[in-house]
């Protein structure tokens, strides 16, 4: 089974390909690619201590094949933050193997240390795949997501 | 039409009504009410210069008539941040008369001015009647919110 | 008189020298000058709504004559934030006509209104023509700075 | 030696005496003793994930004997954050052994691990015992601290 651990500097050349595979998975690749800048933005954020943005890899034999980032952010109907799970991908090679749980589950257990009563993470609807696993280790709220591009 | 400003401390007595009605139409009243140290908490966080979290409200000759709360997190496919609109309440003697669009719209303004590309808040798909306004202001994404309580 | 308000994106080019000019005074200039990968950071900062870190400018017949920085920060000993006024320049044909102590007044009243209790900086103690201005707008605290470079 | 640890709910009837003890040394006790509403709302930080406010201890044959507290902010000078050592104090009993060195270094190596490029702090320029320590481990600045109560 992999190792779940926090991301080091180190990892940049692993953690990269895993990030553009997520990216491209939701449309983000080609001519509507990330710019370069807000990559280098992201991961400079797991790396300092005044932003709660953090990110943890599945490592299997030297290699990452997982990866899943989170942040706490202030929630009004609480006193400690909420904690959003905002990207996981896993290795197409590395599927099905429960990566993707181990990684939701690291979540929960640094969400827990940190005194945050909640994790959550938004998914689309028709990602059936994921939300096999999804309602294995969650509760589907039956909220939706509404937004505005400015 | 009501003004839209922000929160300031005299509003309290006015906010508070709000506030709880809120809270009750998503089941938190009674004994299940929000404890009254959250309240206290989120109410200081509005006026805590630390603190991306901020209140707007709604007045009409005087009364406070509808608030909104938004806050702004981090987002790892952004050098911006995202602004999350947790919170909309209108008087029930001032419905039906675009106060809600109003705060909508202010916040939106709220975020431009702040350099942020997106708005974002969950609804429950059940919340038909919130939706009819919600469908014209903004994108119903498709997204999902999964949850986890630790 | 100068107009003191917030900095605008458009102010840039005439926000940069200032900055130059300060950052030389204080031996960062040449081979020792601040990379400007630093100063974007840093420009980025007072636009983005999350950051609690903010610059007023002094405006005189459409120049920027003067500049200040500051920031809200935790503090152990109060609920709110204490407020760090990083940076003060004028530029030097704008001396000794009170844009310095316009500008250091224009963070109090930022600092109350966001209901801090406390502004605080940092001078060195051979700056005597700045520290005449210092001991009439503030108190010297006695306090002396300690610092470890990693 | 002892134990230099971060700190857990677990330790708060220990480090409150120590918290108290270090306020008392600055004049905050008596009539003019600190809040209990600060002091509950510093604690509630250390374990909160959104804020970047931390606290060790150094614990010995299961006793906490010293207290240090740290938290990161911007600079405008890098793109890492600061680190401002605000508290630090040690049991009377434990005086003269290294424990604030360790707590000291602690910090040290905290910052480091979180990227901070330099911790700072303030000492009263007549606190001669403890600037005895501070000279061997830190650099005297020259920089002297000026503040205004709003």
């Amino acid at each position: 089974m992999p190792l779940i651990r926090p991301v080091t500097r180190d990892d940049f050349p692993q953690w990269l390909p895993l990030w553009q595979g997520y990216n491209k998975f939701y449309g983000r690749s080609g001519e509507t690619a990330l710019p370069s800048e807000i990559t280098q933005s992201t991961w400079g954020r797991f790396f300092d201590a005044y932003e709660p943005v953090h990110a943890l890899v599945a490592e299997e034999n030297g290699q990452v094949i997982g990866i899943v980032h989170y942040l706490f952010h202030r929630n009004t109907i609480s006193i400690a933050p909420t904690c959003y799970l905002q990207d996981l991908f896993t290795a197409e090679s590395a599927r099905g193997k429960g990566v993707g749980r181990k990684l939701i589950e690291a979540v929960y257990e640094q969400a827990r240390r940190a005194g945050c009563p909640r994790v959550y993470w938004h998914t689309h609807h028709t990602n059936a795949t994921a939300m096999l696993l999804y309602d294995k280790v969650a509760q589907h709220s039956g909220f939706v997501v509404y937004r505005k591009d400015l």
